[in-house]
């Protein structure tokens, strides 16, 4: 079972643009300090953050509990113009476990009710049977082949669209999928194969001529698992193995 | 003519796993940190960064000249375990001025070259002539139709692709696309008329039935373009405008 | 008994000025940012950082073993120019303690050794029957008194002396003194009975003729113990309590 | 003619404790961050913050208008859940500058008033004539004889010391003293000759025992007077002037 915690700035839409449009540049900096701290203060405790669309946030959970997350919220609350509100669920998939994170939040009003504010609603916690499974997935010899040789943007156009056929094939999976940046992506994917995923990254190969590798990490917590996914993937660059996708675990 | 500035961390990926790979949470933060910091200073001179890939940044940089950039990257240096090499292109479009940066850049040698270190390679800056316009795209009713029932991956989802849908109409008229944050869109589009834009909407409408609209601001520099765009789109969603384009100049 | 960790920049003051002097905003963000950094990841434990001369920083760790104090040098180390050596010490007394702290890292090497790095040096940790005593002092009335009337500096200059008389006389019992902002400090002082503080802030009323209140707060960790100290200050500023210094326990 | 700026937050003290006394860590946390944040926005325009008492900081602001301080309160104003009100004023020490800038804004209300918010109160900006004189001080081999063989805490009260007996002869002269970390301590010191620097160096090493050494940069702005103060620092460590006071003009 996988933990995962939605984490969703309150009313946010309406005070961006209150009483007039705030900066853009000044929501920037919010919304990625915001991140980089909530990176911080879930690191503290194992988990993992994505930014995904920043005002919203998916994190993995495990290992934390309702004080923690607690915490967390008022800690931000005491440092930032806006306040946070959070939902956790917890399934055999990471999708299934967003879902129940997000309804658990949903039930308790909507992004932009003004009533709602600070909310914890969790739907249940990963007990200690739980696990964190995460695939870091990389671009093959991105720097050679288009940093260093194409337009800045048409790189990023080139990982944008590795990004969406990757989000398209996992989902069907049950598994996640988050940029985290350079040519990097890590993929939450309990419930996935090795062998499910390196079928994944045939396909693209085949589909849009895009090499890919992966380590897969497995571990109680997201940073563990996160960790030897990375191992997993230098031992893959490292050439000690020939699969292009390799497990290692606890 | 747009001016833009490209931001490329030096020799970053190697540095990422040695000695061994870093804590995926440390770099998260790291990257984070170094976009809110760059934002900071490129807004203090009214300009605007784009995360992109987060390893490379695009800013939209006229009215900063040499000097303003080389203070840039002597405060990251002092800063930051890492260091940033930019390179600085201007041209009609924004798509031809990244490319010229970029150039510019890659010819001092590779994004993981050992020996390039801070570089600046400015192939030509913006003059008064110069001035920057900014489509700030923004998807309907987000909250209620996604955000507010659906699970907060598949909303990310169907951002991600309006955003690939978009990247790829807009790219061939010149024009570039960010995320913002939210369901949120900045295109620097140097060049774009309002009808061009208007048409890419109604085929998105068409093609994937997700309704935008977008605000455009056109002015000398990027804050104050994109607070145009900003005050633009407040036009159309109080109503004040039927069209889904609207215009504001300075 | 009470565990403190003394957290020193290596070899910072030669980088200061290598090549030549670092601008020095750039130094007062770095110092800045790694102090709010540090109470971040400490918080996240339960203990507290006292920012001192920035470049050696005091922080009540009770509760924190070397694992965690391994895993802080390491997220620094990952994220700054700089890293941190720590040297842990316990003792009945707070000023005992950083003694100990201070011994346990001097013997590896001086604050501008160039071999000596992210050290971690640990003489003892405090058990389960270790707690820690705060007290939190703070000048009454000085908004009206001076803030509002005086020059700002003025103002600042009056803090100062108080910190002055303060350390002077709180060191002789063994207990710490530091300035938290405003018009406050905190103040580690495991084995001062509350007489004993009350003749200190009599005495100071006498000399410099400040009046100051203060709540103690005791509990197993620096985070409750400082909860409990301000609650402690809640109750004499409510005028619940006559008395110029108050204690609260867990 | 010297410019200060003193920074207020607007009605702290109470927020503080509302509803009931906020986590200290997050106080501190707030604060770092919030100066920090300042720094980076004043450096931006060669200005330079002083911490002094987190609540009330004082900037030396040379160079920068009533535009320059407005986009900066708007910028907090975005970011933090507090807000900061700015008095400004001009005058040839910087003790009576600082005194002009505090009655500016005392004159709009109370740091704890409720109405008073996000004011900015200038009384006198400098012209083109205006200059910032800075001395760097800072103590000979601290490093040595005190930090690598003494308790931390009793280095860092020979360095309050030093501040205290510093604070006092400088305050005489219109001058005035910030601690900046280390051993080091900035005073904005217009209208001091060099001779009457060395003559306080010379009491205090007689009174207390401490020698000093200071660098003294004299240019248009803080960031270039600052600078100008280390290199003449650099020339007295290096051996190449024989004074303890070394002054260098742009
Ligand atoms: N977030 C994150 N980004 C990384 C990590 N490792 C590398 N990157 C990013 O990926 C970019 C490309 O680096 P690499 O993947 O090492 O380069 P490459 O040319 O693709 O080489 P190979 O992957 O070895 O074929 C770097 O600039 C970093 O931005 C990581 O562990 N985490
Ligand atoms: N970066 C950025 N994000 C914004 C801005 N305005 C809104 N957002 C984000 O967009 C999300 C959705 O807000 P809205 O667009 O106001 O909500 P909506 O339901 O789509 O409503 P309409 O757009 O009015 O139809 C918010 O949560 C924010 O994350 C902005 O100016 N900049
Ligand atoms: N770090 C920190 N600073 C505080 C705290 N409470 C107040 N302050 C600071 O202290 C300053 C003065 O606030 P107060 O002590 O409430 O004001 P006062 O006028 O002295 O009033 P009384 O203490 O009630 O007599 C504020 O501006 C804050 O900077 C706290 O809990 N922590
Ligand atoms: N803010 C700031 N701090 C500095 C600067 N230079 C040094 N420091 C601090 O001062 C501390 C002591 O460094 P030094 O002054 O070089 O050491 P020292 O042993 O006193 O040596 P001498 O001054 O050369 O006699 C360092 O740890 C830094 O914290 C500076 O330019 N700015
Ligand atoms: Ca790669
Ligand atoms: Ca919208
Ligand atoms: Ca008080
Ligand atoms: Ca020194």
């Amino acid at each position: 079972m996988i933990q995962m915690t939605l984490i969703q700035i309150d009313n946010y839409g309406p005070w961006t643009v209150t009483p007039t449009p705030r900066r853009e540049s000044d929501l920037q900096i919010l919304q990625a300090e915001l991140y980089a701290d909530l990176q911080r203060q879930f690191a503290a405790k194992q988990g993992l953050v994505f930014f995904m669309r920043f005002d919203n946030m998916l994190a993995i959970s495990n290992g934390m509990d309702m004080e923690d997350h607690l915490r967390i919220q008022e800690s931000i609350g005491n440092r930032y113009p806006i306040t946070v509100s959070m939902g956790v669920g917890t399934a055999q998939t990471p999708y299934d476990a967003q879902r129940k994170a997000t309804r658990a939040l949903q039930s308790h009003g909507g992004a932009q009710s003004e009533d709602r504010k600070e909310v914890l609603a969790i739907d249940a916690l990963a007990d200690d049977e739980g696990f964190v499974q995460i695939a870091h997935i990389d671009i093959n010899g991105i720097t050679e082949t288009l940093t260093d040789t194409m337009p800045a943007y048409d790189t990023s156009f080139v990982v944008n669209r590795v990004q969406h056929f990757l989000m398209k094939k996992l989902i069907k999976k049950g598994s996640l999928l988050f940029f985290i940046g350079g040519d990097n992506f890590m993929s939450p994917c309990n419930g996935l194969a090795p062998e499910g995923l390196l079928k994944i990254i045939n396909e693209i190969k085949d589909e849009i001529n895009i090499a890919l590798k992966a380590g897969i990490g497995k571990a109680p917590t997201a940073e563990k698992a996160a960790n030897l996914a990375d191992l997993a993937l230098e031992e893959i660059r490292g050439g000690f193995t020939y699969d292009l996708v390799h497990l290692m675990k606890e």
